[in-house]
């Protein structure tokens, strides 16, 4: 069954599975779309911590083989689908586009992350994700002050502008004052008219309530 | 002064700082050392955010280049030194090595570093870096039990061997009960006698106290 189509296991407001998503669209991958829901804790079910022993989205089933962690199936996506790339050529801009997504992926998504805002409480969530998500940005648009053109590092989009996108989306949610951050903002800006960020945007996902849209 | 040796931005303890000596241990490649000393506030000092705008370590410069956030640094080194590999060819098992280090560097490590546990408190840190470390431990003990060998990917080391030691480090710091995860513990121990990690270890590092020896 190696030539069926991959699976992403996703949740339309996941900001993870969003990432993959951006870059599914943007490479032309055809795939099969199994909603897993996040807030009726169906990714810590028996049946779906084999697939990710994490008990997080998104998980790709693709030619067999079982991937997590989005950086890692984005990059492996890259080697395996190197038409419309999301790394630039040069080492140095590759670094620039990394560093950009660790800032994001490592330095402020897991700290906002849905299982450290259940141990934070209901109480302390909005403050707490408001923070790290400000904090993180500071750095951020300092960063990108430097590599930034159209999108996060120069003029093409990159694996950084997949990371970007959802975490925006997740300052607007806790209510960060974005003035403070004009690249980040424009670069959003510009994201938000390309076709594949329209594609794999929440509102667009086939698990997306209505009144969510 | 392309040509001039490179520097590393440093804290002894710090496991992201660490991850990179590993690989440049490993790689043979000579470097100079800039200690910032976490617990003095260095690393939000102005002097060093012009470097490093996240106030974290390492940073490295090289070529004339200031790259910071350790996977970054990590894939960087990797191509421009592909001598000594810390990836493996095959884009299955590279998105193995990346899966485990993302676990790591984004699933365990970012939610104990220390400017979260400066966020939480004095009184609740130990609870909560446990927390999260051992969660972290079970999926990535089940991840390991699929794809180890003698290290975390097979029997070469990688850039997920060089996530894994420090986070062992910590796991020891926060008291979590290791005999759980008989992989993690057996694949640390091989790591230990290997020369990288040995000179790569905190005790080593000329900003070490002599009584953390």
């Amino acid at each position: 069954m190696t030539s069926s189509k991959p699976v992403l296991y996703s949740y339309f407001r996941s900001s993870c599975s969003w990432r993959v998503r951006i870059v599914l669209a943007h490479k032309g991958i055809e795939y099969d779309y199994k909603p897993i829901h996040l807030l009726k804790q169906e990714q810590i079910s028996d049946e779906y911590k084999v697939l990710n022993p994490m008990g997080q989205v998104p998980a790709l089933i693709i030619n067999g083989n079982t991937l997590t962690q989005s950086i890692s199936i984005m990059e492996y996506l890259e080697e395996c689908f190197p038409e419309k790339p999301i790394l630039p050529k040069d080492p140095l801009q590759r670094a620039k586009v990394r560093e950009v997504c660790e800032v994001i992926a490592s330095g402020i998504q897991p700290i906002q992350n849905l299982s450290v805002l259940q141990k934070v409480g209901d109480e302390k969530k909005m403050e707490w994700g408001n923070f790290w998500i400000e904090k993180g940005f500071v750095a951020l648009e300092q960063l990108l002050s430097k590599c930034a053109g159209k999108f996060c590092v120069g003029d093409d989009i990159s694996m950084a502008d997949c990371c970007l996108v959802p975490q925006v989306f997740n300052a607007n949610r806790f209510k960060v004052d974005m003035s403070a951050f004009p690249i980040i903002t424009r670069v959003h800006e510009a994201l938000t008219l390309v076709d594949a960020c329209k594609a794999a945007h929440p509102s667009n996902q086939p698990d997306c309530p209505e009144d969510a849209k």
